[in-house]
């Protein structure tokens, strides 16, 4: 049985001025991830205040998830890395706070509890199959600062491994954020090789200790694990394999991030790569966004995408994805 | 499409001598309703330390609950209203924190803001159909506190509509814990008519007031509710008439609670009962206790049962639970 897991967390690194579009704006987007977990979970938002979106409307991927798992019927489980907002969605915690500006000297002190704790969650989760997402806006950013930490190189093809939300890579900006993460951390370039949980805690975030810990400890178990997402489930890999976890391990992404980004790092991880194009571009409506290159990517959607191919419905996801974000309103109390 | 929702929390009240069989000791008791969220939402114990039996070894209802669930594959939620123990499973907070001894004078000051807070949940939840449960061990006791304090008649045909986890039900022992609780708070019998909040704040427990301001919610919201449960889910239903809450509800039980207790209030508080029997009685297994008065109902169990009738799987539900029962196995970590 495969059971999808949601890693939902924050980083107010996400506030740094242009450097996401996971949410229209940096006040919006701390609620992201809790609207995300909701979409997913009920496919209705139930408690977040706003529908997630990018600055020009375009739909959250968590949106074709929740189409996919409306096709297939998988089973959830939202992890709590760091969630800011209140969620209507069930969420189990390992821990987690949300996650400080990287530029901070110790951004993330829950990142090494949280992830001993995800890696006995991952361990006892019953499931044969894991597909494990993440929503955290600024999340980019943190993972590049995470495959420095840890020594691994991220431009070896000319083109960066780290993707965006946006259709125009803020590389720059997020170089500068990083290198003044490392700055004020006690931490230097390649010194988390093989601890990875220092590079989480001094210039990641708490979605990537979760991922990580989790997908380490369903492996250890016999479980396999499929990492849906792109340059963030990417970091997450090589964080598994810095813990010296080297069973088999797959990254499903999107064809969105495959055209921005150099996933060729994946192999080098010893981690397969599952690439598939939900048809987006084809069409007139919202979801073209997602050919211009917003988004692209999130809340496990290319593992999701990577579940419907398996089960023949690769077709249908689009039009699932609008009738979703068609009938999205925020709900509000009392 | 309907949504199995769990209401799950804690009373200390549980830990008085001979008052509840939801679990081996009172020790183990408090683990109940953390093992019985994780049994639903895996099948399998998560975080759980311990499997929750009965003194006798009498399995959990959850272990029915389950057994449905993966016959029909509802959907599920589960509400933290005051869990005591850390659960595997994920679930969604209403504020609520577990309550104290009902003898105390103020045991639960979390169930008026528990209460407002599920409420505002039910209404927002998008589902067409609830069938709701609670797991909280000591509950039928609480239960006897908030009819009481409603003004209910608690043993208007000879028989008391409390019904017990016990084979011979502790009604005196009940009634003098009861007693105490209305001497130690500032309340009276009958005093809390058509403020239920006072009910469940000062002679009942948190899992009542959330199960009722959540169906209150979704009732408003045009939901229909199914109350899965005896006892404790016809005082949810008193308080939820007590709200000024007139919506149509379903009361739907096993046939052990319906031999043990009265319930004609149902129909006083407008409230149709379905009575399913799941045909624990002919079997030679651990099963059979349920038939000899041993744990009767919880977990939603009744409610289960009622959907696994609607949809015609009714006699696989023995078997299925029993499989359930034995591949259980504590999980503990790292």
């Amino acid at each position: 049985m495969t059971r999808f897991v949601l890693v939902a967390g924050t980083t107010e690194t996400a506030r740094i001025d242009g450097i996401s579009a996971a949410g229209a704006d940096a006040d919006l987007r701390v609620h992201t991830p809790s609207a995300d977990a909701e979409l997913i979970e009920f496919g209705h938002l139930v408690r977040a205040p706003v529908v997630p979106v990018s600055p020009t409307g375009c739909p959250t991927p968590a949106a074709v998830t929740r189409a996919v798992r409306e096709r297939v019927g998988f089973e959830t489980l939202v992890v709590d890395a760091g969630l800011a907002k209140p969620t209507g969605a069930p969420t189990v915690g390992v821990g987690a706070k949300p996650g400080r500006d990287v530029r901070e000297a110790d951004p993330v002190p829950t990142a090494p509890g949280a992830w001993v704790a995800a890696r006995t969650l991952g361990r006892n989760l019953p499931d044969d199959e894991l597909v494990v997402g993440e929503t955290i806006p600024g999340g980019t950013t943190t993972a590049l600062g995470v495959l420095r930490a840890l020594g691994v190189d991220t431009a070896s093809a000319g083109k960066s491994v780290v993707s965006s939300s946006l259709p125009e890579n803020p590389l720059e900006l997020k170089e500068r954020v990083i290198e003044a993460a490392f700055e004020a951390s006690d931490l230097a370039p390649g010194e988390a090789a093989y601890r990875p949980e220092l590079a989480v805690r001094f210039v990641g975030d708490p979605v990537l200790a979760v991922v990580a810990g989790l997908t380490a400890g369903a492996l250890e178990s016999g479980t396999d694990v499929i990492l849906g997402g792109g340059t963030q489930l990417l970091a997450a890999a090589a964080l598994v394999r810095h813990a010296g976890v080297a069973d088999p391990l797959t990254l499903a992404s999107t064809s969105y991030v495959a055209a921005d980004a150099d996933l060729s790092l994946a192999a080098d991880l010893d981690c397969e790569t599952a690439i598939t194009d939900p048809g987006f571009g084809t069409r007139d409506d919202a979801l073209a966004r997602y050919a211009d290159g917003e988004a692209k990517e999130g809340a496990g959607m290319g593992g999701a995408l990577l579940v419907a191919e398996r089960a023949g419905t690769l077709d249908a996801v689009a039009d699932g994805t609008l009738d979703i974000v068609e009938r999205l309103t925020p709900r509000h109390g009392p």
